[in-house]
């Protein structure tokens, strides 16, 4: 509620949707192991299974821990803003690392297939979000985790870093739709119309995915959910402020 | 700008990107057009092309006229908010209209192909978002149109219709790019990775849609772009404020 709770509790239904949301991702994780185990033979690096490793990866990577990278704010709310950072930069670093093992997995299995890359709207999707979630994290760091840059700079580049990051976030989504249709297209074209449990595993897949995209989306875009700034972050802008008249610093929360 | 407006301009940054919104709109649509004509023998309704009825009527209804109806706040910013309300709920009320034309459409051409129905990613992300869509503009005529609500009501679904609506587009738009690629895999299977024209102007359509969900999604979301409340409504909600204590009514500006 709004109605005078203590700064220090965390907002009692945020609590629930980011329960909610971590449950769509493990179970988003499981049903991906599920679909790749039972019905396309598992997963292994050096064998014709390695075009497996990309919806894996790219699942765990570009959908679970970016969206766990954008929930931290929200879940650490009353931690020191530096740890809060760190966590975020790390979670998204680890995403980014695991998503290109799961790019090079697709491109060394369209080698050996002779299969051409980059065709497809799924691989102009995917190439664009990775490419554009690599920039977003070196501009991150380069903003916000090293001390070059000013106050000033900091917020005015802010907004856009948060419009950005939920967009990709949204993008990477929505190209994991489009490679589970590819995969089923390719793979049970034939029988996918007649609602074999391979087409539905992978459409539940793609539901799971659409309710993660929607819980964190909400959880990210609820105003009264930002994180609130600490009592000594909130002295330091006031401080700013009062140095250079003009500067809205009024979203310092994040 | 911020610094001291006159608050009768529009802020000049959203001129801008509402006239990249239409021409990516209409692009959208050519687009779209040249695909079907240059390389799906055009549209009909009583004949084999009935099919192309379908992603015609999705594109100009879910997105084009849907995307369109959310700006209207933002372009009619300075209209009488009941003006505009009834010009936001036309747009999506022909939006709706257009869209049950595409699945009619693609149902009855289904019924003359002998192809099932509701089996895919696409047909389940789409159903949801039509259904969804229309209840959403159900709700929001019962909550804003009709007299009934009271002001207390209104300003407790206010964010809720505005989340979801924005939602809907976004989930309209990942079910067109699902359908682009579900289109080139039913006929183009062998030669789209050969990179031949067909592929790369429906890829390229993917990409427009992407766009316009973007431009879109940035103007609906910048606070300082949101539509001010008229002098009379401020007056209005200052008034319903004071009577009613614990109410906040400080998002008033749609």
């Amino acid at each position: 509620g709004m109605e005078g709770a203590p700064p220090a509790a965390s907002p009692a239904g945020l609590s629930v949707y980011v329960a909610v949301s971590q449950l769509l991702g493990l179970t988003l994780l499981v049903t991906t192991g599920a679909w790749l185990g039972r019905y396309r033979g598992g997963v292994a690096w050096h064998s014709s299974l390695q075009f497996n490793v990309h919806p894996l990866c790219m699942v765990l990577g570009m959908v679970f821990l970016q969206g766990d990278a954008l929930l931290v704010y929200r879940v650490f709310r009353h931690e020191a803003k530096s740890s809060t950072k760190a966590l975020h930069a790390l979670l998204h670093g680890l995403a980014l690392v695991i998503a290109l093992v799961g790019i090079v997995a697709v491109f060394e299995s369209h080698q050996t297939k002779g299969i051409p890359n980059m065709y497809s709207l799924h691989s102009w999707c995917g190439m664009a979000a990775f490419l554009l979630y690599l920039l977003q994290w070196l501009l991150g760091c380069g903003f916000f985790l090293f001390p070059g840059a000013s106050f000033s700079l900091r917020s005015r580049y802010k907004p856009q870093h948060v419009f950005f990051g939920i967009t990709l976030f949204l993008l990477s989504i929505a190209t994991c739709l489009l490679g589970i249709t590819e995969m089923l297209l390719f793979n049970i074209r034939d029988s996918y119309s007649h609602f074999v449990p391979e087409g539905i595993v992978a459409n539940t897949l793609g539901v799971l995915l659409v309710a993660f995209g929607l819980v964190l989306g909400y959880v990210l875009t609820r105003d009264d959910w930002k994180r609130p700034p600490l009592a000594e972050e909130l002295a330091l802008s006031m401080d700013f402020k009062t140095l250079t008249e003009g500067e809205s610093p009024g979203s310092g929360s994040q």
